[in-house]
C-alpha cells in the first residue's frame, strides 16, 4: 500500500484524491492546506483535512507527499521543503526553471535522504519522455510539439486582466496544415503563428468598449501579438455552459530518416486527448507514487525526473507479468 | 565509445551498420557471419567480416553484441550463448515465448556477469513501452494495438509456400472504422476481422490455376481466414517496381476514464509510420545498446527489456543537458 499526502486542495488535488480510488494499491492518508481546514471539504470518507503547518507532524505516515500547489510560487518553496519530510512528486511546469528547481529539491532531498521526483504530468512529463525516446532512436530528425486543442490557464488568466472583462477561456488550436506539413516529414521550419491559432470567449462588463478588448487582447506581447487570435464575445451564461470543462492535449511528433543515403523517412506520434487536464496530470502523478515509493524503499535518494525512471517502476504488476501481458 | 558488433547481416543487420553511423558514440568492430565470410560484402571501410565460430576471441573488444538472426530459430541458441561471452541486446519478437527466452538469456546472462537486453525495436519495444506507461496512467481504461499499413514477412512467407506462387507480398492494413471507433473513447470489443484487413499481392507460375491459389490464401487457418482479405495477380516485374519496400508501423491506443463518476475520457495515441521495418529496428536497438552499455559499467547483469530501462540511458545527453532541452 502507498500511503498518499496531497498539499493544496485545487483541481490537481481533487485529480489525484479521485485517482487514487483507481489504484487499489494506493491509499489516501491526508489532505493539507493552507486555508482553514473546516473550510476545505473532501470527498474521501474518513481521511483528515489537515493545516499544512502540521505537515512535519506526519513524517513516517505517508510514503509519498504529492505537491499541488501552482508552479509559479507555491513549488518552488513547498518541493524543496518538503522533500526535508517526505518523498515527494510535483507538476512543476516552468520548462526554463526546472534547472534551477531541480537543483534546489535535489539538495534538499539528498540531506535528508529522500526521494523526489519534479515535473511529472504530460507536459513536462509524458511529451518529456517522448521527445527523448524518439530523439534517441531517430538522432537524424526533428522535434516538434503542437498542444491543444485545450485550454491554457495562463492565457485565459492574462484575458481576465485586461479592463472591462469579467471572465474568459482561451483555447490553444493547433494549425491542421502545419500538423499535416509536420507529419509528411519534410522537416519544415514554423514559426509560433504557423503552428497554433489562439480563441478567446470573452465575457465583457456591459457597455465595455469591445473593440479596445478586442484590440488589447490581440497585440499583447508574449501571449498572443506572435499568433493569428480570434476573439468572441458571449454572455456568462454561455461562458458557463458552453466552456466550463479544462480539456486540453496535443501531439509530440519527431520524424527522422535511416538507411545508407537516409533514404528512408519515418514518423513518430504521441498525442493526447484530455477531457480533463488536472486530472489526466494527476493520474501521471499517482503513476510516479508507486515508483517513488519504490524507489525509496530501494535506498535512493534525490531529485528525479521522469526520465530517470525505468517504466516497470510506474506498474502495480511483477516482471513476470508485464512481461508475459504487454511486451 | 561504445564498440558494437553485429551477428548476422541480413536487412536487420545492415540497419544496424547503417544507423551506427548517426550515433558519433557507436563504432562498428566487426560483422560476424555464419556465411564464407569472403562472400559477406559490408557497407562500412575497414571493418572485419569474421566467422561467427570465433566470436569468442572478440570478447574484450566489443562492449555490446547485436542478434540480428531469426526470432524462430536463431535467437532462442544465439542469444543465451553469446550472452555469456559479450553484453547483447537482440530483437526476439515471438511475444509468447519471450518468458522461455527472458529466463534462458537471464541465467546465461547472470553467470558471466554481463547485461542483455531482448525484444527491443517497435513491436516489442516501443510499442510495449507505450502500452505500459499509457495503461499504469489510466488503470480504468483499455488498450488497443493495431498494426500497418505494412508488409508482415510471415504472412508474405505463407503465401510464398503456396503450390503455384512464385513470389507474394502481404499488407496488414488496420481498418479505418476501427481506428475511429476505439478514438471516440467507446472501448468497443473488436473481433480480429473488425481490426485489420490482408492485402496480397501474387505472382503466379504461368498456367497456375489462379481460383485456386486465391481460395488456398483466403482460407488458411491462423494466417487469413479470420480476416477480410484481397488478392492481386500481378507479375514479377510489378512486384518489383510496386512492392521493393519493407514499411511497416501501426498505433498502439489507450482510451480510460477518469473523475469522480468517471466522466471524463482521455485518449492516449502512439504512432509509427515506417518506410523501412528493418531500419528502423536496427535503431531502437542501437538506441538500447547504449543503455546496455552503461548499464554494464555500473555493474549490472542479467536479462532486461524496454521496461526496466530508465529513458536517460538511451540518450547520449547528460541528465543537465536532458532537463534543460527536452523535459
Amino acid at each position: 500500500m502507498v500511503r498518499i499526502g496531497i498539499l493544496g486542495y485545487g483541481n490537481l488535488g481533487r485529480g489525484v484524491e479521485c485517482g487514487i480510488a483507481d489504484n487499489p494499491d494506493m491509499r489516501l492518508e491526508a489532505v493539507f492546506t493552507r486555508r482553514p481546514p473546516e473550510t476545505v471539504k473532501i470527498m474521501t470518507e474518513g481521511v483528515p483535512v489537515v493545516p499544512a503547518a502540521d505537515l512535519e507532524k506526519w513524517q513516517g505516515r505517508i510514503d509519498v507527499l504529492v505537491i499541488c500547489g501552482g508552479s509559479a510560487t507555491d513549488m518552488p518553496e513547498q518541493t524543496p521543503a518538503c522533500a526535508r519530510l517526505f518523498n515527494v512528486v510535483d507538476s512543476f511546469d516552468t520548462h526554463k526553471k526546472i534547472p534551477q528547481h531541480f537543483a534546489n529539491v535535489d539538495k534538499a532531498a539528498k540531506e535528508t535522504g529522500h526521494v523526489a521526483l519534479i515535473s511529472a504530468g504530460w507536459d513536462p512529463g509524458m511529451f518529456s519522455v517522448n521527445r527523448l525516446y524518439s530523439s534517441c532512436i531517430l538522432p537524424e530528425g526533428k522535434n516538434y510539439t503542437f498542444w491543444g486543442k485545450g485550454v491554457s490557464q495562463g492565457h485565459s488568466d492574462a484575458v481576465r486582466r485586461i479592463k472591462g472583462v469579467l471572465d474568459a477561456r482561451q483555447y490553444t488550436i493547433p494549425v491542421p496544415e502545419a500538423l499535416e506539413k509536420v507529419r509528411s516529414g519534410l522537416q519544415p521550419e514554423l514559426t509560433a503563428r504557423e503552428m497554433h491559432t489562439r480563441e478567446c470567449f470573452v465575457v465583457a462588463e456591459e457597455g465595455a468598449d469591445l473593440a479596445r478588448i478586442e484590440n488589447e487582447i490581440k497585440t499583447m506581447p508574449n501571449y498572443f501579438a506572435d499568433y493569428d487570435t480570434t476573439v468572441h464575445f458571449i454572455t456568462m451564461e454561455e461562458l458557463k455552459r458552453d466552456h466550463a470543462g479544462i480539456p486540453h492535449g496535443g501531439f509530440v511528433i519527431r520524424t527522422g530518416t535511416t538507411g545508407k543515403d537516409h533514404e528512408n523517412t519515418h514518423v513518430i506520434e504521441y498525442s493526447l486527448q484530455l477531457d480533463s487536464n488536472p486530472e489526466f496530470t494527476a493520474s501521471a502523478i499517482l503513476a510516479y507514487c508507486r515508483a517513488v515509493a519504490r524507489l525509496a524503499a530501494e535506498g535512493a535518494s534525490g531529485c528525479k525526473t521522469v526520465f530517470d525512471v525505468a517504466p516497470a517502476y510506474l506498474s502495480p504488476l511483477s516482471g513476470d507479468e508485464l512481461r508475459s501481458t504487454m511486451l
